[in-house]
């Protein structure tokens, strides 16, 4: 255990959601509660960037007030970054350079926020502090709203979203069934999920309150036939037809229905587009009118309809980053351990990075309905504990109250260095 | 003014709302409590489409409770329709049948709840239904997200789509100044409005939270060149932008920057698909990385954000139409006739539906900025009031508790008309 006072750095990585700032005010209050044990919390200006740039902010010139309105304050309030560190074989001086910066301000603690990439980065930076004789310790926190990282019941972020796209494609199914008669039969939404489709799955909930809905999983090859007949078997059954399309779906080739040509930095293709290929098919073979979103960001930023479960659960995990870090623990992740799906029950429990980094969870099998387009049983009772719940943040003429922080640099100690 | 007992009829039009069931609400509440000269309220199925197939809803099987839950339900809660009767000399037939069908359930009071084509509608109807003998007090009820109506300071639907909006923009405005630094520079939102700028205009809120936006209006004709220039400037000076497109964006030509050949059963062009339009130009001329976002029937169904001002005009303007009836007013629509910005203050005025039919209500020159791309201050003073504002339904399992209404039949006395 760190048996003298050291300040800690706290970072958010990748694609930022509407409660990891619920993280981050977990992290900081709950650090400010031991003065004795963790000095100054410094975060990273966009993401580990930050770090290697030695460009901190100290988190100390912000009001416990603001600190706790970054609760109710969607996106990462100290900026994230989609900045992949390589292996420690290709690019030793990265690494190097953060242990680098953690000694010259006498950092003892990484609280990493972020999904599966992240996990790896801090697993490696808990492994290369050791042998650097530097010891920092390294604590994960989970963050996507892909939901696809291993071990933890659920990702903060998560929960968030599923609300968001059940409550919109509810409010967008209702809308649908009043216009069917005269107009618009097919509305399909489309949501993120580039490989594991528990977004989309949020969608099929709506089926609770008799709509008719079709999902596109991208754990599901797409089979045009067999989706169009089940988008005319339900239009013929109820009139209209709701369709809820990943943007990861797929050809069983790879092929993306949605591919856009353009790639993101990190190779992968950028997607979006894919609800009006969806939409024009059936236009084309059965002759409906249709009406598409893309929900797009507006989906892991809509902090106005979070998930309260989603909301506490991010504070706790954050709280518990440090716990487990004044426990002494490194190269671990706090996880939630569900003990009860229905009144939903849960504990806080802690994963060793080395089980984390670079695994990837999809939808359980039995989560998907057999025909490949809805979801089960099983899965609603995985989902409903994760939606429930409102968190409002408090308005102000008309708009939510987010704060936007001070952010002020900490003066640097090193010469610069080349990203 | 009416002496005896005499039955309603209301019908929903056109695109529905988030609040168009607000105004139900206020209809069948206020009628109920004149059992003295409102006898049975029928509501057409599926709009205007039920009262020529004689398809009546018996409102009156619905529970005190139920109508109250419509206050806070999405959508038309018995079915709109996109069906604009000829004119008369076209088709008399249509109009004489729906005096027929007044006619034969003894109905006196004809509500119709809409945009501009149900004005005209229901302003034919007062006429002929004179010319006819059979009296029809014919008094129309505003709705449209569009904001178009004449004469009323504004039409329910719009402040809580604008409320949306605003909302979402908000909120991905923050998430995209998270990840400019080494992602995505540049979000883009795709808004209805196909000649009124009135819901890309609510965008522009934002800026009074320190957020570049740029608007794409309907009201100004598309020039890249300077639109991009526009958005360069942004980038350059914020290192983020975001953009708000109207549907209804075009070139000098007419031709709008979405258009996708298909056309509605009015034949308007179908649109939507504006924003990839525009991301992409932008990706091509600048190099930025960027998000997209269609809301489409997202933004008007989105009960679970309403503005809580545009939720009480919306009931207060149903609630007004019955008391105009009651009367004896004919041929009307009431109207918000607003007397203070801030504090807002409005109170319920009434206007003749000859200077409402056909006129259609554009943003006022002075709410867009000089440079074609943003809102005045006296635009912000306009919408400030009308985003104002919760009014959230109740929750259950994590969803809203919307109503689904019975809608039972009435019992038919006249034989089938050929629609």
């Amino acid at each position: 255990m760190t048996k003298t006072i050291k300040n800690a750095f706290y970072a958010q990585s990748g694609g930022v959601t509407a409660v990891i700032n619920a993280s981050a005010c977990g992290v900081i209050e709950t650090a400010r509660k031991h003065p004795d044990k963790i000095g100054k919390v410094y975060a990273g200006r966009n993401g580990i960037i930050g770090a290697l740039a030695e460009d901190l902010i100290d988190t100390g010139k912000e009001s416990d007030a603001t600190i706790a309105a970054l609760r109710y304050t969607p996106s990462g309030a100290f900026g994230s970054c989609r900045y992949k560190l390589k292996s420690l074989d290709s690019n030793r001086r990265e690494y190097e350079r953060l242990i680098e910066v953690f000694r010259a301000h006498d950092i003892g603690y990484f609280f990493y926020n972020g999904g599966g990439d992240s996990a790896d980065t801090c697993y490696k930076i808990s492994q290369l502090s050791e042998s650097m004789g530097y010891p920092v310790q390294a604590i994960h926190v989970p963050k996507t709203v892909d939901n696809d990282l291993p071990i933890t019941d659920n990702c903060p972020g998560f929960g968030s979203v599923a609300k968001y796209i059940a409550v919109s494609t509810l409010e967008a199914s209702f809308d649908v069934r009043s216009m069917c008669k005269t107009s618009t039969k097919i509305f399909v939404i489309e949501v993120m999920g580039r490989h594991a489709g528990w977004i989309a799955a949020a969608g099929g909930l709506i089926e609770d309150y008799g709509f008719p809905v079709v999902i596109l999983f991208p754990e599901v090859e797409f089979d045009e036939k067999k989706f169009l007949a089940q988008v005319d078997a339900k239009v013929k059954q109820h009139g209209h037809c709701t369709v809820v399309v990943s943007e990861g779906c797929h050809y069983p080739d790879g092929k993306f229905i949605a591919e856009q040509g353009a790639k993101d930095v990190f190779g992968h293709a950028q997607l979006g587009g894919a609800a009006p290929v969806v939409a024009n098919m059936i236009k084309d073979a059965l002759g409906h009118r249709y009406h598409w979103a893309v929900a797009d960001y507006l989906q892991r930023a809509a902090r106005h309809i979070a998930s309260k479960t989603d909301v506490k659960q991010a504070y706790e995990l954050g709280r518990a980053a440090v716990n487990l870090a004044l426990r002494g623990k490194n190269s671990v992740m706090p996880t939630i351990i569900r003990t009860s799906d229905a009144p939903y029950k849960y504990r806080i429990g802690c994963a060793d990075l080395k089980d984390v980094a670079n695994v990837e969870k999809f939808m359980p099998l039995d989560f998907i309905s057999k025909d490949g387009y809805g979801i089960t049983e099983r899965c609603k009772r995985y989902l409903r504990p994760l939606i429930a719940g409102e968190d409002y943040p408090k308005y102000e003429n008309g708009l939510p109250r987010y704060v936007t922080l001070k952010n002020e640099a900490v003066r640097r100690r090193l010469p610069e260095f080349d990203i």
